[in-house]
């Protein structure tokens, strides 16, 4: 009985999933779903992605938090329209469904957006679990997590297409091994596209850029 | 119907957080759960509390990852009985429930024991959700994590005893303002004891080490 009600969720989640693919694609919008620890800084990698090239890829934000609207603020400085999702309200949950992006879509103003960028609950574990009819997840890391976390939390890494390692101006500080990190991404998932950057002072963001830009051509 | 079976998976859970807490009572053990997001040094805080006070602790360990046992590998040094839950053949699963903790804790010698500690699935979200009978949680926070986490994830810190603020000695290179992150876990629990130290290099960490020390007085 369980199982067959766990399926039917899971079904309707993978049919929302598919409607939202179908609603991008017709417009145009290509969607990256941001996965990562708190205060791995994925806010502050949007901030400075759009400092750079919001005028090419014309971004949309699906801002996700249990509680407060604090990123959602920041990120409106850009001009660019956000839709935050608290989740508190719905049992504080871990995660974003596609139900709620779906939602968040209908306040989004598709026909103006190149992009969307879904920024998701600060979660390494459970966002991983669910396809929200994103065209690809990337995960943000910080380097001050640690050089072990993909073999720890492997699902975020398989599923994604990319990681994004910040926070790499501490490097002298930390007791954390850049060639083991790379060597456990490698081994969780050798086709990951890896940048190493510090969102904090700008360096290594220009790559990541170019790799969003990339991901546009041709649309 | 749905929502009777999620009822009673709940009410499963709880009586059985229920039976773990009075088996923890029967033998004289002091539990504490601990929660943090992944890499926020939760495993060092505990190789640092052993190193100051195995002896006197008499600690069991109850080691929570989603894969790998190499927290538990570090911990065993010590000499103390270490049993690894591995949630990835449960679905990956998000938190420790007090069904494994049952499980778990048929293989540690209470007998023995004064203390047993949890680590919890790296995550500040879901561990917070779920009472597995222990006698108070205490959440691990990275200093890195950044300023706003209580306000964001505040369920964790409601829920929780005291929190640990890791990785003090980050503080003069990150855009992190010690006062501020005190009001803000002051703003969602005042009566959480904050305890600021570096695992890494120690500092702070006696303080801490003192605070569990202080759980056993008269037990």
């Amino acid at each position: 009985m369980e199982i067959k009600i766990v399926k039917k969720v899971l079904e309707a989640h993978e049919k929302l999933a598919e409607e939202i693919a179908r609603l991008l694609a017709r417009n145009g919008v290509y969607a990256i779903n941001i996965i990562g620890s708190p205060g791995s800084g994925k806010t502050l990698l949007l901030e400075r992605t759009f400092e750079a090239a919001a005028a090419d890829l014309k971004p949309g934000v699906i801002e996700g938090d249990i509680a407060t609207t604090a990123d959602a603020e920041r990120l409106q400085r850009f001009g660019v329209p956000v839709v935050q999702i608290n989740t508190g309200p719905f049992g504080g949950d871990c995660h974003l469904a596609p139900n709620l992006i779906r939602a968040a879509l209908e306040e989004l103003p598709l026909d103006d957006l190149k992009t969307v960028f879904v920024e998701n609950v600060g979660n390494l574990v459970c966002p991983a679990e669910f396809n929200i009819g994103e065209n690809e997840k990337v995960v943000v890391l910080s380097l001050a997590e640690g050089e072990d976390k993909p073999l720890k939390y492997p699902l975020a890494f398989r599923e994604a297409n990319a990681v994004v390692v910040n926070k790499t101006d501490l490097l002298p500080h930390l007791d954390v091994d850049l060639d083991v990190l790379r060597r456990n991404v490698a081994a969780v998932n050798a086709g990951l596209a890896v940048f190493e950057a510090s969102a904090k002072t700008c360096d290594g963001v220009g790559s990541w850029v170019e790799y969003v830009r990339g991901r546009l051509v041709g649309r």
